[in-house]
């Protein structure tokens, strides 16, 4: 007997969002590749960037993490921050991945030999191999310089002009072939500005995308982010991608309808607000997918959202799709 | 058939002198032991010590690295320093053993975890796991603090009244052990003021030593160090050792007897002079055991003594006095 061959799930992002979609899916029997926003610049990455030269290892060393089938220990050591010191505020993980890019001279290599020190389920492709910054043009003319600028600006739902990446980077090759010959694109959830559109920013990959035969799920954020998402429905996330998409390729829109405990509403209110759907289409899956509540171990790792996705849960939702295939 | 029991021996030293050693008899079939100095306090390692407050990796990576099955990738990597910024200086290797004592909460697990990360053969153990400084009383009084400045001194040579640890630290258990039930233990080649004599500082060392019934090796070292060991001969070398060991309990002692080529000699003019051999007796083992003249990758590792021990050659010579246990 032939055992079937697995389906293919690539997955786009960067930051908390990837993370949690990884690390639920892990579980299951698929062929995984996360492919990882390099515009990343600030805290421990940032440094890194401009002290040695090297590309951001921060979001790639969390879809590691997430892909890792080595001990708890491991994962704790690729999350340990150094608290004191010229090391201060580093995480190892980005030490690892910085030094085997200086070692192998290659951060694509690096990320390979890192994947296997962790014993990695699939593989983690950084969307593009070439030092960029993002860079975002207000309405009223303010330029915010970096990912981690436009990440604490307050004013861009004040509206803006555009969003890109310069120099302007060649996507990574190999990220053109799994989009290519992908079963599942999963795009989302993970922060609009920073983490989701500079995937779409790079040459090629949003023809790849819509090009491509395999079904495409938009997973939807819980939560908008203030002065940046104020507001949002499901509608204007969607306008916002398609406005970098050039169409509308998606076959699924995951959105959530559980309502967290009021009490963490409340703690949240000063991040943002909850995001409601107002899109009536047979094509929105709504499912129960917040989770992560009693994770106080993770804190760390996902402290930018408190209110998450559950991991399970949306993997789970993601493999009736993919059953479906 | 029942088959052999491996022999064990056992490696007490710190430093290069113990990478030779080590490399050597990682290729033959042995339970092998380091037992490494905890007083290294330069460069990296030191800044460490200062700033995190952890055990001094140095000495351990450079075991961990030559007990190593790992692919040499990995081994780079171990070795390598970052250049720039708050990370300069550092290598790899002592920032993986930093985060690893950060993350277990202790300096013993920290190296087990790296040795299991490594592929390591045999183990490598702290011959104390309490913070402790090296400190040398000159006869003209002046004291020398930390091993990095008795390392540079250049007036040892003038004499010195005493070398000891501060505060006196307890003996690792694990390291009583493995002495007591080693067929050979092996000290040297290595520095005697900062690699060797440390170790016989700690509490309990010495009596171990004279007490196991293990084959006893010295490995003299091939040159004398300028200012400090200045003109020393083997028995020199040994009657310093004893000073501290209150008996002397080497079954054999190995000297080399090839003269390196005379440009090498010339260049090693400032650093120092061949150590002559001045013992006449039937427990000294003569050799031909200078190598490493071509092994430029490795000068890094081992820059601080151009003239070297030949892995290979050394192990040789340790391997006849282990196949007559």
């Amino acid at each position: 007997m032939i055992p079937p061959s697995l389906k293919k799930v690539v997955v786009i992002g960067g930051g908390t969002g990837n993370f949690v979609v990884l690390e639920g899916l892990k579980k299951y029997p698929l062929d995984l590749t996360a492919v990882v926003s390099m515009a990343d610049d600030g805290g421990s990455t940032g440094i890194l960037r401009d002290e040695l030269g090297v590309l951001p290892p921060g979001d790639v060393r969390q879809c590691l993490v997430a892909l890792s089938n080595s001990s708890r220990l491991m994962r704790s050591l690729m999350n340990y921050r150094f608290e004191n010191g010229g090391l201060g505020g580093h995480s190892f993980g980005n030490l690892l991945l910085s030094a085997l890019e200086k070692v192998t001279g290659s951060f694509e290599k690096a990320v390979e030999e890192a994947g296997k020190i962790l014993y990695i389920k699939g593989k983690v492709l950084p969307i593009t191999t070439h030092q960029t910054r993002l860079k975002m043009v207000l309405d009223n003319r303010r330029i915010l310089e970096g990912e981690r600028e436009i990440y604490l600006s307050q004013e861009i739902d004040q509206g803006y002009t555009t969003l890109y990446l310069e120099p302007h980077p060649k996507v990574n090759p190999r990220v053109i072939e799994e989009i290519a010959s992908a079963d599942l694109l999963v795009m989302g959830p993970g922060g609009l500005h920073t983490s989701l559109i500079p995937n779409l920013l790079v040459e090629g990959v949003c023809e790849a995308i819509c090009k491509s035969y395999a079904k495409k799920v938009f997973v939807v954020n819980l939560m908008n982010r203030k002065g940046q998402t104020t507001g949002f429905k499901t509608s204007d996330y969607l306008r916002e991608l398609v406005r970098y998409l050039g169409k509308d390729p998606f076959d699924y829109i995951m959105v959530n309808v559980q309502k967290p405990p009021k009490p963490l509403i409340e703690v949240y209110a000063n991040e943002g607000d909850l995001v409601d759907n107002d899109l009536d289409q047979e094509r929105v899956i709504f499912a129960h997918m917040i989770g992560g509540l009693h994770d106080e171990p993770k804190r760390d790792l996902l402290k930018r959202s408190l209110i998450r996705h559950d991991s399970k849960k949306l993997a789970q939702e993601l493999m009736k799709i993919v059953d479906h295939l």
